[in-house]
């Protein structure tokens, strides 16, 4: 990623060439720069207020009418039945690296909105708001989180008992790192794998669509 | 808010009232605790920089297959015309505050999977989680951000030349924050009013979901 990018977007480029931003990445705040979602995690324990911290910094996102869609079911792994019956929820491919968290959390989305009963357009985007939250209060307290669309919501919704209104949105493994030295071979070369993303002129645009 | 909510929920009384945490707030980074939703801007211009970092905090945030569905259209206000045909899309109880804003950006989700043109599940709550980092991104730098669904989503698909396969989310209003003496009374008095949420009790449940 450079700033070229972003300056061609911009037309801003006289203005960050004299700022020397050309040579230097975008700064952006630690908490979301050493976000990544982990498979190796840490049997250590997360503090009971620790865990108090993720949902409060959830509960305070921003959401359409302020209708706080969120909902989030949540086990402990020294609570072994609810956390197998969570970890159970998840196919085998997420399975064997999310049991070693100490946290399982279902995000869980309200699709009908309190006022009129009416569909939320916002229900899953306002979820994604408050898991933001979450992350981003995890990071600060030097836990790590990683999100699975893989697992099945018939069952989630089964085991534990989701009314119809709601529906299931993402599985969430929360727990200190973890030795990466530890992982099975396949596990540890994905760890160690870079993080990519678009580059910001595939998804920034001034003024108008470019595509 | 107090923490009684949350210590009946996970059965963690005991330590917590050793900590004393009963009578105190749940701690939170300053980053989440300190954002809020304002109608009061200042006409102050947002440095390019800034304007790079908060895309480049969206850009890092996780995403189901790493599809990243979220794009970005915006306009700077000193940019008149571009920043007109976006405030236009607004309805006018949001336009009369969001047209001091220094920044109007456009959210938008592609709703299709790159791998296999599938409808994308996560794509709005994908688009949540980058908008998520780039509000964390905004309160770190100082800017105040504020989301909304009251706009013409046709107006904005006609006018920014969106493609079919993308769907507009949220117009996003960005900028330092104003001065709320200087805010008509009925705004004055919204922006003044505190922020409320459903306590934790309502919205997080461990091991099964207690409705």
């Amino acid at each position: 990623m450079s700033l070229c990018r972003f300056t061609r977007l911009t037309d801003n480029v006289e203005k960050f060439r004299k700022m020397n931003l050309m040579t230097n990445p975008i700064q952006i705040h630690d908490i979301i720069s050493s976000r990544r979602s982990p498979v190796a995690f840490s049997d250590r324990k997360i503090e009971p207020e620790k865990i108090a911290g993720l949902f409060e910094a959830a509960r305070w996102a921003p959401s359409s009418y302020n209708e706080q869609p969120w909902r989030f079911i949540y086990a402990v792994r020294e609570n072994l039945p609810q956390f197998t019956a969570m970890l159970d929820c998840l196919v085998e491919a997420n399975r064997i690296w999310a049991r070693n968290a100490y946290l399982l959390v279902l995000s869980i989305a309200r699709m009908v909105l309190s006022r009129d009963g009416k569909p939320n357009r916002y229900a899953f985007h306002d979820v994604g708001l408050a898991v933001g939250n979450l992350i981003a209060q995890a990071s600060s307290m030097g836990l790590m989180v990683h999100q699975m669309g893989g697992y099945s919501t018939d069952k989630a919704r089964d085991v534990l008992a989701i009314p119809r209104e709601f529906e299931p949105v993402a599985m969430i493994a929360i727990g200190y790192p973890g030795n990466i030295d530890e992982l099975p071979e396949d596990l540890r070369r994905r760890e160690l794998q870079p993080r990519v993303r678009r580059d910001l002129s595939e998804i920034v645009f001034e003024n108008i669509w470019k595509g």
